[in-house]
Order: structure tokens, then sequence, then C-alpha cells
């Protein structure tokens, strides 16, 4: 994986640049939509290229673990040729499922033990072992296994599980370097500033994740229940210390006005649930703010879905007919709210991208957080 | 409406013909995607004009007059409008759905009193206010109010609901020829044959049916719970009497064998929920027969969908990969299996068509009437 600079913002540390991967480029800043189980939720293949314009896709490592498993994948020759996706794949390290979704489970030095939500299954996650989970699947990028510090720990929690964050990714590291990849393809290995909302820790947390050199590096444990200001706050404090020649991934996030904020302070890739889930939901993302679709509001109300959105759903279907569609509890509400939250999202970040490249990403994005953020 | 009879099979009674509406042309014998609330399900309609090559789909009159409404369907201009789908429209006419659906329902002589299924809410269905709801719908073919009689009613039952039946037919008629359509475009309206399983009933209905001179005719009461064998037979003493150079529409009806078998015994259009329905369910329609795509066998069969499947989908995804998503309850499984059944559908109506012009309809019938009925 290479990472080229290509621009700086004078006003901001705003940054565009170029991802190169062995499955094709990613152009940064970029949002990565989320594809739990191989499939992002209600949407094609065809449609995350063609009508979203998705550069690269996040895998779950802990559900592509327990489903498919490890023995359909490596027979399919990984994740790219099970699902079909031939753009670049990153894959997080199951650590945060791991502690949102099984069931029984113990963190210990050696790793974390855990039921499966789906079976009750035991299964053990190591460093180590999810380092070779990660070349089975075969993404391009692979995440180091940390504990996600909740938002709300104390110091002295916070400073322990750093420590062993710290530690697992030393082993998850020496792992990486004592193993290919399987499938004839280079695969990066990002490892995870964690440290809570507390300055000293997270500085400590960036300067220990910045010698370890990695082709790229992640921000964790934000988006979890602290305050958004402390979220700002913990960005710049890691992004001084984080090497600006590298990708900075900020895991989780969020918001359109979130992601511009955070854009602003020097992140390049982005993930989140929202578009999909919230979506599904009948939340709709606009460049003029966010829509209730179920609400009384829309029902007859024949102009377009989003008449700004750059989607194809967003001019052929009318706001009447998706809200009555979700009152109606159809399933292709659910697919024309994730195409087009999903479409929204990754042309905003190239929007960002376009500003940044042409010196007037501070003012647009001052008017974009404000917008996207009104109700509609 | 007009319909063009281009050939009749020397062997057989399996007709190809053209129908033509104000929304373009319908090639049959023809299968019509059920879109019961304006949406096929799971389905987008690019996906159904251009993947699954459907040349007309059919509404639900109970569900859009329950949801949206008729306020908001005639304010958007009729259904065509309100879900962006340009080609023809058939509308049932809510009978079916009264009896299957609604709560606390009441045959009386006027029509039928019923609750709806979604609030409780009183309604009445008559032969004239169904007219008038599918005046507002704007469907291009308009079904007639009728009573589809269970496949188990005794003679004296299945006599009385067919001549209720054909008074109801009457009123309907009365109100299509008073009333216009609203949005510019002509509309046809179809009357439907009853009798259950009753060869004689069946020919005084279709005698009925038949002098009434409309632009096309339908066969209702089958597939309903009698045995298929009576169900062909059915079709065979009511195709004797419907005149020949009028479309002859079997509703809900079937399998791929039930269609060929009717396409076989004359008969020109089909509707059926089961390719959408079956499909969410994970059975895969194909030329070599029915896959259930949770079977444990697809697990690792990475071999394409259908390598016979004429739709993207069928080459695109993997029997292992649709079955991961179908064990993992993504999304997804459901609209693949929608978009391959369909198109599997539509495909099978255009080959027998082919074969009927090629005049070799019954040796291609025999052998995927077998085929297409296995399990793999
Ligand atoms: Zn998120
Ligand atoms: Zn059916």
């Amino acid at each position: 994986m290479k990472f080229e600079l290509q621009h700086i913002d004078t006003k901001t540390n705003a940054r565009a640049g170029v991802i190169t991967t062995d499955h094709g480029t990613i152009e940064t800043p970029i949002f990565m939509p989320v594809g739990t189980a191989g499939s992002v939720k209600a949407v094609h293949q065809r449609e995350l290229a063609e009508d979203i314009k998705a550069q690269i896709i996040l895998g779950n490592t802990y559900h592509l673990y327990l489903r498919p498993g490890l023995n359909i994948l490596e027979q399919a020759g990984g994740l790219h040729r099970f699902n079909g996706w031939t753009r670049p794949i990153l894959t997080d390290s199951g650590g945060f499922q791991v502690f949102s979704l099984s069931e029984n489970r113990k963190l210990k030095e050696e790793g974390a033990h855990f039921r499966s939500h789906i079976d009750g299954s035991k299964h053990l996650f190591t460093p180590e072992n999810v380092v070779d989970i990660q070349r089975i699947i075969g993404a391009d990028i692979m995440m180091a296994f940390d504990e996600c510090t909740p938002g709300t720990a104390d110091y002295d929690y916070a400073k322990k599980s750093m420590e062993l964050t710290h530690r697992w990714l030393e082993r998850g590291l020496r792992r990486f370097s004592d193993s290919d990849p399987k499938y004839g393809y280079l695969q990066a290995f990002f490892p995870i500033v964690q440290g809570c909302v507390y300055p000293d820790l997270r500085r400590q947390s960036a300067e220990f994740i910045a010698k370890q050199n990695q082709a790229g590096n992640a921000i964790g444990g934000l988006a979890v229940g602290e305050p958004t200001e402390k979220m700002y706050e913990m960005i710049e404090v890691v992004n001084e210390i984080l090497p600006k020649d590298r990708p900075r991934y900020l895991m989780g996030v969020g918001t359109p006005a979130n992601i511009l904020e955070a854009i602003e302070r020097g992140v390049d890739m982005f993930d989140c649930v929202m578009p999909t889930r919230n979506g599904r939901n009948g939340m709709i993302f606009t460049s003029n703010g966010i829509m209730n679709m179920k609400n009384e509001k829309w029902k007859s109300d024949f102009s377009p879905l989003d008449a700004a959105g750059t989607s194809y759903v967003d001019s052929f279907y009318s706001k009447a007919y998706v809200r009555h569609l979700f009152v109606s509890q159809e399933f292709l509400a659910m697919q024309i709210a994730s195409i087009h939250n999903l479409a929204f999202y990754l042309n905003l970040v190239k929007e960002a991208r376009q500003h940044i490249m042409e010196g007037d990403f501070a003012n647009w994005k001052a008017r974009m957080v404000k917008q996207t953020m009104q109700r509609l």
C-alpha cells in the first residue's frame, strides 16, 4: 500500500491524497461503506460500484469469522472472490464486535474469549490469530486487535486498556511480519491509537503507534459515548503526532458534520453504519439537512427524493413514494435509502476533496456542517 | 387495448400474440410480476425494466386503496406517475385480498364489507366503486370485482357464488362504460370466469363472460385449493368458449410447470407471488430445477448462481455466496433471489413464445415441465 499526499489545506489541517492498493486506488478523504457480513446491507455490489461510487468497503472480521467462516472464505480465495467486490477492502479486527455483540466475553492478556452471538459457541481472538484471520479474509488493509476503551472510562482503566492495546499491537505486528498474504496481493496493517478522552494518554498512544512505522494509522475509541467536543479535541491531539505522510483512519465515525470536522483536523478515512442503518429506519441525509421519510409531511410531496442528490434514486423516486414505501414497510424503502445515503456520503467526501484541492475547504465546510445537520 | 394473435401452435392450443396499450406493447404469453403496494418487493423499478425485462406489472387494488390511498394516487396522477413505472400496469379488483387478508368481511348483494388488516377501519367494495378506484389508480387493465370461489366449495355454493360474480360483472361493466379514464390514456376492463371445479358452471360462466365482448378475459378461482389436474381441466373447458381473438389471463398461477401447462391450453397472461415470495424464502427456480439456497449443499459451491440464467445476478453471484447471505439473513439475499426468479419467469414465457412461433412448443414444453420441477 502506498499513500501520496497531494494537497494540504493552508487554513486547516485537511488533506487530499491517494492510497494505492493492489485492488486499485482510493482518493482521500474517503468514506467506506460497511459490509458487515460480506454484503453492504440492502445494496448490490453493482450499485456500490456504479451508483454509490464506493472506492473501498469495510468487512467485519467478527462476523465473517463466524459466518461464512474461514474454511469457506479460504476455499473461495478470499472475500473479494467470495462477494465479487473487486476494489479494495478493509477489515476491522473484530475487537469492537467482541465487546458489543458477543456473549460471556472475557478479556485476558492472551486475548478475548467470547461466545458467538449466533450459536453460543466458544472462541478466542488473540492479536496473532486476528492477523491470521484477516490474511484468510484477504483484506487490502487489516487492523490490529485492540480493546476499544469506552468513552466513559476513568483514567486508570483507560491507561491500563491502552497499555494492553499496545502490548497486543507488538504481538500483532510480529505475526504480521512473520506471515504472508495468501492470494498474491499485498496487505497493509494499521495500528490503532487508544487513550480515551485523556490528552496525555492519547499523546502517549499516538507516539507509540507512530513509531511502528506502518503504512497507515487508525484512531479508535472515539464516538463511543464521549462528548463530541472531546472527540474533536482528541483527533487534534493525535494528528499532531501521527505521521503526515500516512493515511489516518478515524474508526466508526459518523454524521456528515463529524466527518467534515475530522477532515478539517487531518483525518483521511472513515466508516460508519449510520448511512445504512439510519437509512433503513427512514433517515435520509441530504446537503440541505436530514429528512425522516416516515413523516406525514412528505405524504403528497411528489418532488424528487433529493433534487441535489447524485444517485439515480434521487431523481427517479419522489419523497411521497419513498414515504409510502416506508409506511408500508416495503423492502424497496430500505434499498432506496441505503443507496441514497451512501451516495450522499461518498459525494460529501468527494466534494470535500475538491474543496481541499481548490483551497476553499474551510468556508465550504462551515456551511455544510450547518446545512447537513438541519432537520427538514 | 388491442390484441393481435400472431401464431397458434398446430399441435397444442398455445398462442403467441401482442397486446398494445397506451403504455406500450406486451408480447404474450407473458408473466406479470406482482407489485402489491406499488413496488415489486425488494426490486428496483430499474431492475424490473432492465434486468428482469418485465413488460407489465400487477398492482393490488386492496393494498393501494388502503395505502397510499386514493387521495395520494390521484394527486400523483396515477400509479405510473407515483412509482415511476412507465410500462403497462394491471390491477386486480381487490376481491381476493378482501377475502384472504381483511378482517370481519361480510359479503352482501351490494358488495363486500370489510375491515382493513392495517388499522381495522371499515370499508365497502362494490362492483362500481372498484371500477372508480381502478380509474384513480390508472391501471391499463382493470379487473371486475368478483368472489373468488374457494377450490373446495360444493356445487351449490359455487353456483351461487358464480351467479353473484355475474350480477356484479353487469354492474361493474355499467360503471365502466359510464366513466372515463382520468389521465388521458385508455383503460381496458377484464371480466372474470368463475365456477370452481364444476365443468358445467365453468362453461356457463365462460359463455356469460364471452358475450360481454371485452378487450380481454380472465380465469379466476383456480390454484385456490383444488387438485392441479382439475385446474388444467377447467382451463380447457373455459378456453373452448372464451374468444380466441382476446387475451386470456389466468389469475394467480403459478409454478413454471403450471404456467407451461396453461400456455399449452391457450392462456396468454399470468401473475403470481411465487417467484418473489418463495425467492425471499430461499427458493431459486432454474431451467434445471429448484434450489433451496439455505441448503448445506451449496456451502462451498462457488459456481454461478445459475449458469444458464439470463440476469446479471446469475453470473455475478455464486451459489455459496447466496447461501451465505440467506443463512446470515442479509437483505441482499432476498434482492438477488427476487431478481433471479422474476428474470427466470420472464425468460421462460419468452422462450415459450419463441417455441410457439417456431412450431416446436410441445416438445420443448414437455422437457421443461420435467426439468423445472426437479429438486436440485
Ligand atoms: Zn458509526
Ligand atoms: Zn400464485
